[in-house]
């Protein structure tokens, strides 16, 4: 199995994503890296021992910049790297694609390309986070900024069928990302999803606060993806926060300098756990072909850990039972 | 100076606001109790040593469930000791209200109560939030949660001033929460409130990613009421999260645990600096008289900061500086 990967997406491209892609080819994952050739072999040179590796290089001379918007690449560069990945990927040259650039061209290019699963309406990225008892899917992580209530339904059962199919979760919990436990909470959007919810045969438990995200209460939260990547982001800025603050404190007596290095591998093991770069790239959920995207600020151990990630979904025909699940889950979900 | 307070608000009320009542008085702040008189005073009896301090009762028998809609509380219950306590300010007889009750029952009886100061449309909640650098202000942090772009020009400038009169920041720098750091970027109420910025005469440094908000990029942080809640209610929950996961892995070894031992002054400095609780409340912006509101969660620990808190604002007399800054702000900002 081959992943494609776009080399050209991402705060660090291409240097972060070949280098990522080469850690992932060490372990017997097939790349194909997408992008500009010339930019491409120039990294690859920097990394010795490549021989042996399963490592392709798929020419596409267009750059998508951040700035631009995501209907104007689409409808203008053809050979953006993003999108001759969908393509390899819908050709069968790949079975999955992963990007940590541009995430609205992303999310456009793989549904021109791949169009949707049956039943399925709206793409929405998935976002897996660490909880406290384990781990939870958060979407929609950022693939629709504006939603009506519908589709957080619908992102409910994706949700739902993820957890199952992706987590081995039997009955996943879903929970309704709002401002206040009571259904009588949140805005227009909360509001009137709740409703609908509760009319589903979901395992809906009903609102969940913000701070219970971590908890564990639910196995599924679902919001619109502008409050998903707000949520989520504002996560990984407080993790670095608090890291700093700590590690201030740490240093400011004697004591509390032994006690930091004592506990070096505690810390260590704790930013492993909360480290959003260890789930590496979010399924889109919804399109009928498998894309992860990456963040943005993506390291080569977080592009290496999307590779794998992407490998394993392929493996565990991810895509196939989420068109099996939907396929039953929609017809009641309404 | 006196600050009436909302003895049956809260998750933990009576008990720990009339605690934190009586720490605050203990530090010389006058503390009118609203509420339920009978359950006052049973609390009260179980503190010792009152003898000296000022602390009144003011009755008032209707409480307000969080359940409740804040419109039905404000037509229905005219004797909510919310509502009692934005009287007592009115009439002069406290100079300041606080309540950790249901929110928007408390904003409802404040505007109705106080009615807006000049030049100012929407009240909004300011939080005070920690950044690696100092203190930012976040607004709204969920008064309003439907909110057009016009009400986040008008949230800037009031956060503006609120900075300027509270914070003593000379040109605090204004950020607009969104997704994305290009103007492109975001969703219709933020893309359409950039460009309203842009126009303005305030320090705006453009969108702030939700991960900035904790590294002091920006003094003043704009956004929706429903997405400022989640944002900090979710950065309440990862601190709780990552403190069990970090105690766990503490515990794991003698090393990590001696480690652990040796570090814990740290980190208790720690958790008081990035403790919600230590800002104890949020002023509510634009009323024309002063209310704090406090988390429903709140601790005895954090009433008793609130309250000395609101003490602290009558003494910087904000208010006026509001009505004054406000006023020489708004017809440019326009």
């Amino acid at each position: 199995m081959r992943i494609a990967v776009d080399a050209m997406g991402g705060d660090f491209a291409p240097a972060a994503i070949v280098e990522g892609a080469v850690r992932a080819a060490r372990e017997r994952v097939a790349v194909t890296l997408v992008g500009v050739r010339a930019d491409i072999d120039r990294e690859l040179r920097t990394h010795g021992h490549l021989t042996g590796l399963d490592l392709e290089v798929l020419d596409a001379d267009e750059v998508v910049a951040m700035s631009e918007s995501s209907s104007t690449v689409l409808r203008r560069k053809r050979r953006a790297s993003v999108r001759v990945a969908a393509e390899a990927v819908a050709l069968g040259r790949a079975a999955a694609m992963f990007s940590a650039g541009h995430t609205g061209a992303t999310v456009l290019a793989a549904h021109a390309t791949f169009g949707m699963l049956r039943g399925a309406e709206r793409p929405a990225l998935a976002a897996t986070i660490p909880t406290v008892s384990g781990v939870a899917v958060l979407l929609d992580a950022g693939a629709n900024v504006e939603c009506r209530p519908a589709h957080l339904v619908h992102f409910a059962v994706m949700g739902t069928v993820f957890a199952k199919v992706a987590l081995q979760i039997a009955s996943p919990r879903v929970g309704l990302l709002s401002i206040g436990v009571e259904e009588s909470k949140g805005n227009d959007l909360t509001r009137d999803a709740h409703q609908m919810l509760k009319a589903t045969n979901l395992h809906f438990i009903g609102n969940v606060e913000a701070r219970d995200v971590f908890t564990g209460h639910a196995d599924v939260i679902v919001c619109d993806g502008f409050t998903g990547n707000v949520a989520l982001k504002i996560s990984e800025g407080i993790v670095d926060a608090l890291e700093a603050l700590l590690r201030d404190e740490l240093a400011r007596t004697l004591a509390t300098r032994c006690g930091a290095a004592l506990s070096r591998g505690a810390f260590r093991r704790f930013r492993e756990r909360v480290d959003y770069s260890e789930y590496g790239g979010a399924p889109l959920l919804g399109v009928a072909g498998l894309c992860l995207v990456g963040h943005g600020g993506s390291s080569p151990r977080a592009v290496r850990n999307a590779i794998i990630l992407a490998a394993r979904y392929v493996e565990q025909q991810m895509l196939d039972g989420l068109q099996r699940e939907l396929a039953a889950a929609l017809p009641v979900a309404g």
